[in-house]
């Protein structure tokens, strides 16, 4: 059928089952195609047609509240709620967002970027459908991978106990983003081997009732007896002892099982639990048969083949790459280095480090909050952590990082990747915040290299500090491509670095904003105002001498930064400048205003909040003009 | 013995059991008489006495590391390690901390105070302890409430996944601060009434072998052995499935049944979950018989009777107590009022509200993030949710105020108790982050009362609020005994209030800073220095016609704000004056320092990081004189 004539979910009612085939394998042909051009999260759409079709026919959105935890694998729900149309655009500037999104459409009832929060959404929304005295189905879908996030522990914890009405979905692939981790991913294999439950109980008993009646057997009767106690024991009794009804294990790319199961868990008082297996990438060869995580989410591929369209010409290595290989070679020779991941072994190219040392390489799975304070508790006996964390996730670990880490003063070196404006992931993914909600927690130390050269050293001197937490943040994608040093060097701890002399204004920035302001001084340089440009890549501690020299020479300051300006570095340069009273100081701020930012391609973004070379000029030459003025 | 002799747990491998029962009965004397004086943690330390004696006496602290999950219950490890003469001044000014302290002593191996980290640090030193090749016992101390915040339940998952060598101790005393909340209670609950794990193993076999071959009665005895199944699922299966080897539950007040048990332990192959039974307060009857936590933390008391030593005069009343019960008043006119508390409805003080509107009340047990987010997910529905959570443990959930509550710009109020210094309980639990953490976040709302009538009309305000998130801060402790209105305002959102004119220099303060304000202005006063007061209660979004008018009026400017002051209030006003080109403002801050603030009385802390009057008065003179100058 035409995928894009579909308004709402409704039709899915009158449909058969080989109907609903026909549509599934619409569907998955749509978002092979679709997502070949855009990129996107391919596999787990893949995985999650069948399901999300069934749930869209039993169930009536937006009634009944389907909650898709991360919400990546929400595009077949938009397909089903009228946004077929609008995937030329997605994930870009303006266009469809690759995660739920409210203002999209009514059956969007919970907006997800981040994981595991969906079952304590739910939670909140059964609260209120009780108190209301409503009727409604409240359904999250969870991934196995997201079920190890702590919050969703705590909401398991707190479900199981309260005994509300909801269906929890646990979409279970086998795989979060990278393969699985974790002692629950264990449980979920043997439910996988184990059968249905019914099944299982049903055997138990014939089992019971063949017992022998003779004496000198009994022994090996009970053994017998024993080994199917095994399958209760496996058989989502793991659920049943939080409070759960536990179902399943359901294929979920069969229909007839799922309504099988739906109907059934519809009829359970109190939450149950029902278990579905789906198949990531399923009905698209290169994505079904990935061992690795390769086809979570892409750019453009070919079809035919499952290459990755690349850029024409051979690019710089990539931030995380960069980071990683250089802890990497720095362990070769320092055997105090750890690395912790929270599920991002391929995000954060981990790879290499992890076949190199096995045994000082830790996945710990969905869970930021236990990587951060492993990472403490590993610093505690002298060892060298270093947390590789998304920006974004890491917001997940503050308190860690204020109580564990920076609190007891630990060395552990955090390295903060996809850290400013991430593009396509849009606003739940913006690495924006963590100068402001890292700068002021004691003992942090806090930089960004101006490119990957710097980068390297940097890492090596984050290795090397030993004076408690100290954090990296580099950005999502590729260095500049400069030549890189075959030896690393010390940075000295607080230094920036004057990258171009000027007397008129004083830019002060550092990582990605760093090829603006040069732009901007080759702009102002025609028409005779010469900016210097400040490599300000310690964000704590300042580097208060060369500060304090543009200050007490009354030079007019420009801070930029990809990043909140509320709290952020700017403010710390207006703090200081505060601080020790240079009252008369001229400092102007750019960076990201209180607001969330969308998805699309990070220089469209820029342009839309005014983070622009050309905003910048304008800035510098008010500057300039104002120290004439004032001199 | 004298406790006071003490210097380290050696001297207890050679005591005998009823040598060790009768200094069990010398520290329970010790820590009754001490406390009384001092007040503290009796109830937790009470209940592991035997526990604390019995690890030091089977394993070797420093070189084993005992790991004390939240820290309060400590008190018995301090005294058998030398620390027993400093009780004294227990949780006061330079003295004694009452939490695990390494500067204090090697036997502190882990600092803590906040809830559910010591899985994870076990972990981290497991894993250290490996890739040394060192041999040590790693034993991580952790309560039933503690075990259900997320990070716990990450570590559990990740501990039972990597099968390190470990012995956790799960101390269950059936209660955390409040009466314990969860599935996860049920199921120790029933642990605690199954018996021993092998009892029931041996108990299943015996069944076994007696099934009776008579063909009729096969159904009936097939009855009888899934009920002794039910004895296999409870006990311990939870942990098992998780890739532990369980132990217990043993009578953790029995030195016996834990010496043997930790022998067993010992000698087990990969983590270990040993469950102790133990009763909180036990041996002093007033905290033994507790059933609401009272007796887990407190001030003074009378020993004979148990009577708290109440303060002299009739205090006003305590901010929680205003808090909660302004919310419930409000509560029985507004349906969609919900209120969420992660294990502290004692502490906030919802008892009365949860008694009057228990459909409308959830304590989600140690779980702030799960707390949050259902918070957020009632808020979709229409719901008002009140989420009474203390500033330090706010932390904890800062990625669900980002991501689900402020990103979805969701009507929830966040009552953010125990906001500045707390006082006895120190580093760990001081509210001075909330600001500097909250105020970058787009969306938020942000106030603090100057007293408690302004209090009642700020919740009044928060509640009636429909335009996203707001939150209200206020301190630990008592309003100041104002009059307290009939009827509750509307205080227009963003709106400061004069308190006092003046025209030499401006005091821009909120909360409990605004005495110090007054005491300032009476002393200048003197000096012939005019100081206008303002009670800048909306810390987001600023007062900006006030704050103009002040600026425009080219009066200095003093910020006092009880938290940080990198990103803090005085750094919004900078931030203000600075994007409106104010740039002959002059601002004056004072706040905390980049350094965290131990515990001790308030007043004194205040006084040790200048944060006075006198220091206040300074800065103003200053000001006043700067003023002339310039103009």
């Amino acid at each position: 059928m035409d995928l894009l004539n579909i308004k709402d979910p409704s039709f899915l009612k009158g449909l058969t089952i080989p109907e609903l085939e026909s549509l599934s394998s619409d569907v998955r042909q749509f978002l092979i195609e679709k997502l070949s051009v855009t990129g996107g999260h391919i596999g787990p759409n893949l995985g999650v047609v069948e399901l999300t079709i069934a749930l869209h026919t039993c169930f009536d959105s937006p009634k009944d509240k389907l909650i898709w935890d991360v919400g990546h694998q929400s595009y077949v729900h938009k397909i089903l709620t009228g946004r077929a149309c609008q995937f030329d655009t997605l994930r870009q500037f303006k266009g469809l967002c690759g995660f739920p999104k409210m203002v999209e459409s009514e059956h969007d009832v919970w907006e997800t970027g981040h994981s595991s929060t969906s079952l304590s959404a739910a939670m909140g929304m059964a609260i209120a459908r009780d108190i209301k005295k409503e009727k409604s189905y409240i359904v999250p879908i969870i991934g196995d991978g997201a079920l190890t996030g702590g919050m969703a522990l705590e909401a398991l914890n707190h479900i199981g106990h309260e005994k509300k009405n909801m269906i929890v979905i646990l979409n279970d692939n086998e795989m979060s983003i990278a393969p699985n981790v974790g002692a629950l991913h264990s449980v979920l294999g043997r439910l996988r081997t184990a059968g249905k439950y019914n099944w299982v109980k049903d055997e138990m008993e014939y089992i019971l009732k063949k017992i022998p009646a003779v004496g000198g057997k009994l022994a090996s009767t009970a053994e017998r007896v024993k080994d199917s106690l095994k399958y209760l024991f496996v058989s989502g009794m793991f659920f049943e002892e939080l409070g759960f009804t536990y179902l399943g294990p359901v294929d979920g790319h069969n229909y007839e099982d799922l309504f099988e199961n739906f109907k059934y868990a519809k009829k359970t008082e109190g939450p149950v639990l029902l278990h579905v297996i789906t198949k990531k990438g399923k009905g698209y060869n290169p994505a079904e048969t990935d061992k690795t995580g390769t086809w979570h989410g892409t750019g453009p591929y070919k079809i035919e083949t499952g290459d990755f369209v690349k850029p024409a010409t051979s690019a710089p290595p990539a931030w995380s790459s960069l980071v990683s290989e250089t802890v990497r070679k720095l362990a070769r020779k320092d055997e105090r280095i750890v690395a912790i991941t929270p599920a991002m072994p391929v995000g954060s190219k981990l790879e290499g480090f992890a076949s190199e040392f096995p045994e000082r390489m830790y996945d710990v799975g969905i869970a930021e909050q236990h990587a951060t304070t492993v990472a403490a508790g590993l610093a505690t006996q002298g060892m060298k952590p270093f947390l590789a964390i998304y920006s974004t996730f890491l917001q997940r670990a503050y308190d860690q990082v204020v109580h564990d880490i920076c609190r007891q003063n630990l060395n552990v070196f955090i390295g903060i990747d996809r850290a400013g404006l991430v593009g396509a992931d849009g606003e739940t993914h913006q690495g924006v915040f963590d100068i402001a909600f890292l700068r002021h927690i004691p003992n942090m130390v806090l930089m960004m290299p101006k490119d990957e050269n710097e980068g390297q050293h940097m890492v090596s001197t984050a290795i090397h500090y030993e004076k408690g937490p100290i954090a990296m943040r580099f950005p999502r994608g590729n260095g500049i491509g400069v030549p890189m040093d075959e030896n690393y060097k010390n940075i000295p701890i607080g230094t920036w670095e004057i990258l171009k002399e000027g007397d008129d204004v004083a830019i002060l920035t550092f990582g990605t904003t760093i090829p603006m302001a040069f732009e901007a001084a080759a702009i102002l340089e025609k028409e005779g105002i010469n900016v210097k440009i400040v490599n300000a890549r310690f964000i704590k501690p300042l580097d208060e001498k060369i500060l304090a020299g543009i200050l007490d020479a009354n030079i007019p300051i420009l801070t930029i930064e990809e990043a909140v300006l509320q709290g952020g570095f700017g403010s710390a340069v207006l703090e200081y400048a505060n601080e020790h009273r240079y009252l008369s100081a001229n400092i102007e701020r750019m960076g990201i205003p209180d607001q969330f930012i969308e998805h699309g391609n990070v220089d469209k973004l820029l342009d839309e909040i005014g983070l622009t070379t050309e905003s910048a000029v304008e800035k510098i030459k008010k500057l300039a003009k104002l120290k004439v003025k004032r001199v």
